[in-house]
């Protein structure tokens, strides 16, 4: 096979202007747009793979996308002048960060080792305002026992088929196996604005199962189930037995980690496997 | 005089709906929202005073106003139940948060012992993605100087003429003398995007007097003027003289102080002055 210059590019964009991220025919989505801009910017028509297919509405601070272009067509371009292009020629809530060259076999999606989520929720009796646009106001009800939930997401740490915890057409007879690494709970102010954000930390994750997650836990949170059923959910492997599905909002992807030189795309991750 | 009810809102909303507070025929302004509101809720006309009256685009956590109400209007009210209302009744991004019945004298305006505001801005190459509409991207490059802004800020500390700092034609004839008791510099991070918050205590504010502080501020940050420059300022008593106006979306009206107990509006008040 003839050498085929292939980069990965680190970038950030907004949820709600999108109707997710895969390509969908007559509807904005991520990859239509930076597809298009390729296309531009190389005038040949070019496909990328990312490290977590977002949803409508999802976040992402830390999305990777990979693909290869002829070498004839990357001729007088640097990575610089690409990713600049890029982000000139995507919607403005699309922001490339960084371009890398990569080896030729590297793919966004394949080469991850692990992926971090983020989800925002707030449970009070005042609804967000600046913070709206990026957390779910989950109950009205402030009593939100965080010990109980915590407890609850230890039952998830590990490897596990998750498929109690995937849109149910997405698990049709695909592996469901996933590994967690870690999850926390933590307090985050947002101008003043307080939350809980849930941070997740795994291998893999299935069609909304970080959504999936957070709305499971949540019943542990307000009291409704105890911590031991997210057991049972798990051992269940069926979808209805889970808790509602968070709205997309509230979820970030964060960060992307991969085998260095890779990494140095995102130089915050603070995650170590442990 | 008749015993008039008077109440105290606090209440908070997002700078980019509206045309500033202030009322303003044909447009939509905080104040038209508010008194709309009340109209409806008490079928008589009413007119509210606040305590800082924010312009177009700037945002406010802890906004205050008063008004006042014929008795017989009240019956069968409670300060909730009018609070509920007003929330309703006005714009999505307005959020009536508490309502006080306060002593007749009352007023926002007059009786406010301090106002704080805190200004977002970020120097550095990439743009805010998640915080855009909470900060001001001041500069592309990231050499900001905060210990010289601190040093500057320190001329500015007590009771001056701010001439220099309020816009020219509201500061014809007035008395331009405010006194400052306290400016900081901090760090802050709004999902994963850092950014510096200058937060500003006086016991009242000129028009456009924080967003000039901050361009002022800006310029000495950045390097092009020294610290003991604002002291020049100052002493100017000329608006040509001092920074540009600092872009209103960066800018959030934070907390109005007021003697106990009203001061029970918003508990945040960690501010205490020297």
């Amino acid at each position: 096979m003839d050498f085929l210059p292939t980069f990965a590019l680190l970038v950030s964009y907004l949820g709600d202007p999108f109707c997710g991220f895969s390509k969908q025919d007559g509807l904005r989505t991520v990859q239509g747009e930076i597809e298009r801009a390729l296309q531009t910017i190389f005038r040949a028509p070019i496909q990328i793979t990312c490290a977590g297919r977002t949803d409508s509405g999802v976040h992402a601070r830390g999305q990777v996308v990979s693909f290869s272009v002829e070498p004839k067509l990357v001729e007088n371009k640097t990575e610089h002048s690409i990713c600049k292009s890029i982000d000139a020629l995507t919607h403005e809530t699309i922001r490339a960060r960084k371009l890398m060259f990569v080896p030729q076999d590297f793919s966004a999606r394949f080469n991850a080792m692990w992926r971090e989520y983020r989800y925002r929720f707030y449970c009070g009796k005042e609804a967000p305002l600046f913070s709206a646009p990026y957390t779910w106001w989950a109950s009205k009800n402030s009593d939100l026992d965080i010990e109980a939930m915590r407890q609850a997401a230890q039952y998830l740490i590990g490897e596990h088929d998750f498929k109690s915890f995937c849109v149910t057409q997405s698990a049709e007879g695909k592996n469901t196996v996933r590994e967690l690494m870690s999850i926390d709970i933590y307090e985050e102010d947002l101008l003043g604005e307080p939350a809980m954000v849930l941070r997740v930390v795994g291998n893999a994750f299935l069609h909304s199962m970080v959504r999936t997650l957070m709305g499971t836990l949540l019943e542990v949170g307000i009291g409704r189930r105890s911590p031991e059923w997210v057991q049972e959910v798990l051992e269940a492997k069926n979808r209805a037995d889970a808790g509602q599905t968070a709205p997309a909002n509230g979820l970030v992807l964060w960060h992307v980690e991969y085998p260095d030189p890779v990494s140095a795309l995102d130089p915050i991750g603070q995650f170590r496997a442990v």
